[in-house]
């Protein structure tokens, strides 16, 4: 899916901690039920008390596991990671888990998030004469864990967080533990839930830990420590919360799966709220909603229900797409060869449209879309999208592109439309947005506004071991 | 998918003419629009005017195909395959396009459909001593044509028609021509339309016409042979369309793409039609109306206007799901794993829920999403089928089952109700359902009322050549 | 081992009949001893006595099968197949066992020879009507089987071979009879063995049966049938010897495994034989006799006894080379990059050295060989040859290359010395060769002589049905 | 290979400088010819003056490379391994070469040896507070580089050496630089040579240099290190070569190609010397000398020629035996299937065999083979092996096996004699082997004296991270 015009996030985690179970093939199938949040590779690291195995490679995480690599994974403790990155950087020695041996004992990590000091604390680590074997962040981590004070890994943890600056939604396996924690600004999600077998698992989103079959399931707090072992689940205060949270708003408009709860609050509902709210600031005259499938259908719901125009399918996507899926040449395309989307006249003749989106982020597939809807015959299209426009890169954990990749840092949004080729285009505002989530603060929306949470130092750039 | 309560089509074919293209990736992409007709194996011939080519393999198009693959299929003419079938009978000799060498040349067949006396064709055919070398009934098409009399492919095809009963959508390919023929039933769809590059292509559905950027699409009517060479597109009528054709009803309710089209009709819109139908047959007080995505979201769609109940999502599928993925074990779906769907419970919390399904085969998986959505609140669930009980198997190219594995075959509704575990269940009435698509006749009714439009001879089981 | 210059044999045949064992690993294991005889794809059918069941691909035995794939061909009678050909023709609908239906139930052949009147019948047959499947012999020799007359598949066997010309070692498998069958002329090898459980096996070559542990292992006679099945093995004259046997010399040359016994002799044996007559007809003065791995240890052991010349190691031969190895490019060659062979300087130095060699078919070899021994400082080389110069394709199963491929087609032996840049080369005498093999007729020598033991009506080429 | 009675090298290194040349391929061609010694895994390492690219994996050279790999390894400098391990630690992560990044800059590390004071320096460095990333001594060897005292990378080296105890043949990359060291006993094989091409190779045997066409090939004396790059190749003395050098005898005996030349001695001659002294030491009355191959091939010549008995092949290996072949099962094994060797019997018959054989470890393969010459109608079967019995564990890279598992650890000459079932057995004596070097001193006898040249402070074994 990597051509559609959307951020990508850059990690899914998933930990389990289940005294009485083989826990590798749970962690398996709430990794699959996070495959949203990274599609390049994937891998579990499980420990059975003594030793931690780990198997991780590049794929999608039905291609990297099967029963026979499972069956090696013996254990009651997890830990799980599924992995999005350019194709620049994407070689195995980056891929999570990052399992490393210290005076301790093994320690595995899983990482979701960007820390924006990353640069700085690993030219730290390297002038200290260490060396840093994988370029991302998650050597880095386990590196400063395996050098910090503290008589416990709960300890080293809470003593080692006041360095991290940036998003971090984290998950640790030692040999006879699971740590979770999750960064004071509470950038990026991660929620733990009771499983009927007994014991606990924790993941990014809540979604993850419904598919296996969680209940009372909370959010981490942000500064929260959570620690499964034979204890039980104990919960610390590794540092206090930030004054001002700052959430990531994209995953309600985009990352989340629908069926996540994040901020207490059901995606899918901020999402039918996002449409409704978008009719209210821009009414527009038409017969039919339309979304663009999946990800806008429940704003699409939500604005047909707000307006009572009726809500209907205008493209049939389709479903078998994959990451290893032949591209159509140029000439095919000019040609007419559509793989994503194919439309429904019957729907669209005649008719004037409402396309609900949930953002433009480089702007290269909007147009031929709106093309697709007027040759299928719609009257007028108007493009409706469910948050401001993106002019700032991220540095928290999200691929947006570069500044200069952003069709919104190069264009006003009456050029975007005239680009783009629709009759009207419309951007949820700022305020609309928060007000569709309820919320007026506790929000990071750097993407939109500039303001970025904390001061980013330098560019992290993802590549930057190799420059 | 295999585990969802759905019939199989057993096939999607293609056929692309294309005088200065090299058709091979055209054929590759139509197929791709084709997988939801076969999952199991795909193969694409193709011709240069001189020699015939192909390549096939079990797997998905995007498994069996790849860049240096298509590359030494060189041509202007191709016919391609999908396939589903049972594990049974999965071997590689069974995978299509078939091709055989013949006194006129090579010749290469792939088909969607059953002989329904494919046995006793068969028996005659064997009985002269000839071998054949597959257990479909590809081998036996295409060795009953190698030994026809006529001057030319489209005379032994026509001189072989009366032969043939049952059910067949079929593509030829020599080394100079593509051949395209239905049976005089038309059970099963078969459309044509222009390239804009020049040339035809042929596909079993509409939208799969589309994706490759076809105009002018017409359906192939029953009985009649479309001839692509260099003479261009001539139609002939093979035999003359049966006094009662029999297009199966199925394309409607759940095979083909909602974005086809298929006897003049929007399948989307039939659907849309069929969900109104239900709530007019069986109006239900409630709160909201649910598909089971992806098949019934048209149905669920039309009933929500319909009745003027909020259409919303109830649940959210998986997208990753794949062929090789892993199932939860007996004990881990005990303990609430449950991969396909996901509950909203949001929307579903306290209300009286409508569930669109499209039909109701086995009856294994529904009485598990009754349950997730009981465990998600909703205080009542209704289950509404777009379609009449199935209790009867089908003889014509579809994978229903047999008799004994049919819920409607042993149970009565109330039963199935019952079973399942829901506060109504209701199944559209066959006069209803035809209400919706609009006609009075011309469709197979067979798998609802067991009146075959033909007489079935034999059991024709898909590994009747082992036996 | 492509690129070595060396004829290509077409294949290995092996069958099992074991009334109590799951007989599929065993056929297996004597596959794997058949490799050398065909490397490019490899398949094995079983029979249960109610079902065939088969699986064959492309690539070597241990990449076409493992545990689980031996798991599902469940049975006491099997076939296997090895297969080499060229890149041409090499697609899997070629790949044997080849397995068709017939009136009398499933039938599945490997062959291992050529038909010389493959084209003439298969014109027959393709006129009757009747389409082929593939373009090998393995089609047209079932399909005439198919329909044969006669109340057994022995008889019918017997009532076809009066109808084939040219080579042919074949095995059969019907549901309960395993039969194999050897042309009159005897022109490839075929061996039968006891198997130490009850049970019989046949394979291409005794040393195969020596490996899955036969006893009283004894040749199939030319024109003999064995039928193998619960009344035990019978042996059947199919058709009689002919006047003049034309057993293939070059199995004694260099296909055979020198483990093989064949003709009663010894293949080990011939070959030093070979060598000591090359020494009887071509006494040269050196220091030491190298041969060149593997296939020329033994003459060069022969030759060194009959000379009193010390034998020794003059090359080192890399055992890793498959048939996926990347080739270095010409530059690197010329940079003196050589996989295949590295050199003994210390064996070589100052040495007159004698290269014996099995044959030279285009020449393209020898001559950086030679290279590389004056390199590592060889005084004289000397090249000599355990057989006459090859100036006639093989129309009997082997690929020596057209006329025009053949170097001693082309060039004199003098011609050829001054190409290849050795001191001296010398050819065995076609007498000399058949005094080593210790029989004054009965083989057929039509590559050096241009005889051909029976007419070649036609160029029957590999893609043939291609063209 | 693996179930051969004999010992497992660890590694093969090669290293690269070429200033024009693209040297992933010429890495690649070196590293196959050093297959043998790592049959496991292999990875190369390059660098283009700015960046260093990686790939490793899993499988033999052929498999873990193909050309688009190579392609995506840019650069003029690189390093190469091929690993051999046991099962249980054969994970990815100790797959190498090794790569970190440190202060100084990328350092990519490849090594060939055991350090017996692994467990001790890994504590020092664990207790530092610092993370190790795998549990090969390749991690610990980089990170204490990266940690060293220098200002240069060569000074770096040098200032680490007289750390390291035991045995490593080392070769590092950095962004601009192409390193190598061997210990100062000289335990495992390293040599260097020009390329001819410009530029400069070093690998773990100078057979491989061979392959790739290197030119003026030298040892890297016990203590060297050799720096290549733009300032060409500079010679340091990193340590001062031990007193008492100890290069690995085994090399002679077993690992090294016999093409290989080590301490100035061709290892194919002393070899041949092994097999003579094997005849002055115990001269046995027979008719046939026979090697068991093909490691003992030369020291079979070598008897022949000292004793006058004929040399020939008695055994014939069966050549395409990959490590993912499927093994007979016992019940076959019973039955006679034999995968590894066919016997000669026209060789054997009636005959008085000394069959030659490098060394016995575990002594469970010799049994067999002893039975296999008996079946083929040896009269007598003599037993000589070109080394004294192994009756101690090595710790310096070679996994011999534990003392229990050492057959002459538990039994006496004579009870192997019995076990095995020969008429005689005989080892060479440890002087009678000197004696066939030709030198007196400067080896490692260990694994048959059991005394070791340093002070093995504990037991490190490959799994010890695990524990």
């Amino acid at each position: 899916m990597n051509d559609l015009d959307k951020p990508h996030d850059e990690c899914g985690v998933i930990a389990i901690y289940a005294p009485k179970e083989e826990v590798a093939s749970i962690a398996y199938f709430g990794l699959f039920a996070l495959q949203h949040r990274g599609q390049e590779a994937a891998g579990i690291a499980v420990s059975d008390g003594k030793v931690i195995h780990e198997h991780k490679d590049l794929g999608l995480v039905a291609q990297v596991f099967n029963p026979t690599i499972l069956a090696k994974l013996p254990g009651h403790l997890a830990i799980g990671h599924t992995r999005y990155s350019t194709t620049g950087s994407s070689t195995l020695r980056n891929v999570q888990p990052f399992l490393i041996d210290t005076q301790h004992g093994p320690l595995a990590v899983a990482h979701n998030g960007n820390l924006v000091n990353a640069g700085a604390l690993r030219k730290i680590i390297l002038q200290k004469g260490v060396g840093l074997s994988a370029s991302s962040d998650s050597a880095l981590l386990t590196m400063m864990l395996a050098g910090a004070t503290g008589d416990s890994w709960e300890e080293r943890v809470k003593n080692t967080m006041p360095l991290w600056q940036g998003a971090y939604s984290l998950v640790f396996l030692t040999k006879d533990q699971v740590l979770a924690v999750r960064d004071p600004w509470g950038f990026r999600p991660l929620s733990v839930g009771q499983l009927p077998c007994g014991g606990y698992a924790i993941a990014s989103e809540s979604g993850s830990l419904q598919t296996i079959g969680c209940e009372q399931i909370r959010e981490i707090q942000p500064g929260e420590i959570i620690s499964l072992d034979a204890r039980g689940l104990i919960s610390l205060e590794g540092l206090p919360p930030a004054k001002k949270t700052a959430r990531c708003t994209f995953e309600h408009i985009y990352f989340s799966r629908p069926d996540s709860v994040w901020d207490d609050l059901s995606v899918h509902q901020v999402r039918q709220h996002l449409g409704a709210e978008l009719w209210r600031e821009n009414p527009v005259a038409a017969d039919i909603v339309i979304p663009v499938p999946d990800s806008s259908i429940p704003a699409a719901i939500g604005y047909a229900q707000a307006s009572g125009i009726p809500y209907n399918d205008g493209f049939i996507k389709n479903r078998y797409i994959g990451r290893t899926f032949i591209q159509p040449t140029d000439s095919l395309r000019r040609q007419g060869v559509a793989l994503k989307f194919n439309t429904l006249a019957s729907n669209l003749k005649d008719k004037r449209v409402i396309v609900i989106d949930d953002s433009i982020v480089r702007g290269n597939t909007s147009g031929p879309l709106i093309k697709l809807l007027r040759k299928a015959g719609a009257r007028e299209v108007h493009l409706c999208i469910t948050c401001p426009p993106i002019a700032h890169p991220c540095f928290m954990g999200v691929d947006m592109g570069s500044c200069e990749e952003l069709i919104a840092h190069r264009m006003s949004v009456d050029e975007i439309k005239n680009f783009i080729g629709c009759d009207s285009l419309y951007f949820l505002s700022l305020e609309g947005m928060m007000r569709a989530i309820g919320r007026n603060a506790g929000y990071c929306n750097a993407c939109f506004t500039g303001n970025y949470p904390i001061a980013v130092d330098e560019m992290h750039t993802k590549t930057g071991f190799e420059d």
